[in-house]
């Protein structure tokens, strides 16, 4: 597979297969979440257009949005100058990125006396969209 | 010094005492680049209301623009939920962020037929920007 895939292997992939890849919104510009990503959930990412990453608590590919509905569209891939990150602008279905029901998981942010303050609403309860047995 | 510093305490540090922290550039909505933090170089950031990363190749901090010039003054320190991830958002002296003097790290994006293409132009020359003696 690699040999067919060039552009796979001009990445710099970690010692455990893995490089971050960042999920921004191309529409509001917002950071919207950090993941992880091996080849294979590079591939198919951009095969299929949607943002499909590797979760590392559960060992297994993650297709964003499985659970939830929230895909990302893919509208481009990005790489770094030493390419060991990438940059993925997407579309985020429902608009909601994070598992807590925010638009995005950067929803904390340092105030001038050194608290983390939660700045963004959640606009959907978790257990609506993940269901109460979770 | 921890002990002070409770909100140090609430970032989900690496085993390695590090996390990654993005950069992005506040007036363009452009996320610029991605380095490491430890708790020092964060407690810098915030301190200095600049830019301070660790570098992991160099094994010491890192004041961005140090050599270059090209500070990051920091406008919003944020925290994703996991909190293993720290995004800056900062203005970007000179407009140039990347080593290669390009505005951004993530100056290369996937093309249809599956290469990386250079998008963004050099805006400086790297021997321009280091000296020559680099």
């Amino acid at each position: 597979m690699a040999k067919d895939e060039p552009w796979l292997e001009q990445i710099a992939w970690g010692p455990d297969g893995l490089v971050p890849a960042i999920a921004q919104d191309t529409r509001s510009g917002r950071v919207l979440m950090v993941a992880w990503m091996n080849r294979e959930s590079l591939r198919l990412t951009r095969e299929t257009g949607r943002a499909v990453y590797w979760s590392r608590s559960r060992r297994r590919l993650w297709h964003k949005g499985e659970e939830s509905g929230h895909i990302q569209r893919v509208c481009a891939i990005r790489l770094d100058c030493d390419g060991d990150v990438v940059l993925l602008e997407v579309e985020q279905e429902g608009g909601i990125a994070c598992h807590t029901g925010r638009e995005r998981c950067f929803y904390r942010q340092l105030d001038e006396a050194g608290r983390w303050i939660e700045t963004d609403p959640i606009l959907k309860d978790p257990e609506a969209i993940y269901g109460g047995g979770r």
